[in-house]
């Protein structure tokens, strides 16, 4: 497609929006009161709305199960590639302001006050949803970072692997707790950082980088060769193992341009949260 | 690729793998004496190895910031689609026991007991690696769980989104905490039952559903393009929008074929986590 759009993926359900009242900042117990009077002198018709939501937001922070110091675990994860980027605790206040502020906040056991991630890094998380468990002890703050999420630098406070400790090996630094997607991207990647230094074992990987009319050739093989799993009526593990095929090939691609899989999910996530607008149009054009 | 395999992928860094003294069941200090007795008659070298490995043990377990309690959060996370499965609390036992078995276990704080996911449902979660916060009061067991990890048959347990509670909108049920891979795959999946109802509106992704030539052109046409990107030295954004189509498009043909996206990052997987043999192989063949 030459042109960066699909013609119209309606998400099944629009990225969080916070109402009128959140946006209004009175979301929660403990808004200042400069906010709230502004309210007073807001229509009628409007406060009705505030209160029905205030009121919405209350039975919600009623229905958590908080422990006995009044806290609840709440994990910040990526809302692109799923990294589990810190976890702290909220009490009622801080997930009300998170609410209101779509900044992940949390609960400072140890300062016993409220904290916003990045208020002195300004190295915010974006909450685009939050999700609690079945139960309602547990919070997802579903979100994108500004930028590295832990105090080290590091992109998330998970950086210290257990089998790396205990394995008869060297500790590996900042060996983040990645997932299948990630690992590969960090693999392609140590591969190309070894072919600068003219060390390590040969591989396809490095074949790959070095030979860009291999690379390419090898992606639209691999492309022909899913397509014909549907066209032939092949069997599943066929198309699995051939979508894995133009992966690889393709994040090898993306490692040569110097692109993330981050950024390609970042892409694809801003084009279906625009869907409500496309969608609007294609009733008119019908051309989806 | 016809052949699903890649020459060598290797890993920078192998999948867990317990040492020798997990494997003989004595990691942590509540292991039962019967196993004890057994690693006794074992060779002084070995009981040498193990007494050692067991302190390695005793040392991470010492590291980690056990609160009042004696406890440290502990979730589940999915390795493969990065999906966050539960989240719970451990003791030392408990990640002892996580780590000499590999299979996900908590400290239940209401039966104030151990407490293996799976042991009743049978859906266990296999740990592959546990990683530590930058504070060592939190631990990701990364993970691949054998079914639903929820006790309501749930795949996770985070189905409850605040702002659909909040919205003017019904709550949907079952509405999980999604990635963005993971939303575009619900997507797809809603426009195809959509198509069965002949309800919804029209949309690109139904077209391409009940469009076989249509769907195989495109997504041919799309790696095309992401290839001339690296070619004719196109800009990265143009790269990550390219990369978003070829992605979307195929992840419309899994949907043709029933195949999820998390089949396919297994399959990724486990070739990446078998290259330590191939890269043997590739020292002798040097074709990789």
């Amino acid at each position: 497609m030459a042109v960066s759009s699909f013609p119209c993926i309606q998400p099944v359900r629009p990225p969080f929006r916070p109402c009128s009242l959140f946006s209004a900042g009175v979301c929660g117990r403990f808004s200042n009161k400069k906010k709230i009077n502004a309210i007073v002198f807001a229509s009628s018709r409007k406060l009705d709305k505030d209160i029905y939501l205030q009121s919405k937001v209350d039975t919600l922070l009623d229905s958590i199960k908080w422990d006995d110091k009044g806290l609840a675990v709440a994990i910040a994860q990526n809302v692109d590639t799923g990294a589990i980027l810190m976890q702290g605790f909220v009490n009622r206040d801080a997930l009300a302001t998170t609410i209101s502020s779509r900044k992940a906040t949390f609960f400072s056991r140890s300062r016993a006050a409220l904290w916003t991630k990045g208020e002195t890094s300004k190295n915010f998380i974006d909450v685009h949803d939050i999700f609690v468990d079945c139960d309602r002890d547990s919070i997802i703050y579903l979100g994108k970072p500004d930028g590295p999420t832990c105090h080290t630098g590091s992109e998330t406070c998970y950086f210290t692997s257990i089998s790396d400790l205990l394995e008869e090996q060297e500790v590996e630094e900042n060996n983040l707790a990645l997932t299948t997607l990630y690992s590969l991207e960090s693999t392609i990647s140590q591969r190309e950082s070894e072919l600068a230094g003219q060390h390590g074992k040969p591989s396809w990987t490095k074949r790959l980088l070095l030979d860009e009319n291999l690379l390419c050739s090898k992606i639209r093989e691999e492309a022909d060769e899913l397509c014909r799993t549907l066209e032939e009526k092949e069997d599943n593990s066929r198309t699995a193992s051939e979508m894995a095929d133009v992966i690889y090939h393709a994040m090898v691609l993306l490692r040569r341009k110097g692109v993330k899989i981050e950024n390609v999910l970042e892409v694809l996530r801003k084009r279906f949260s625009q869907s409500g607008i496309e969608e609007k149009q294609s009733r008119v054009t019908t051309q989806n």
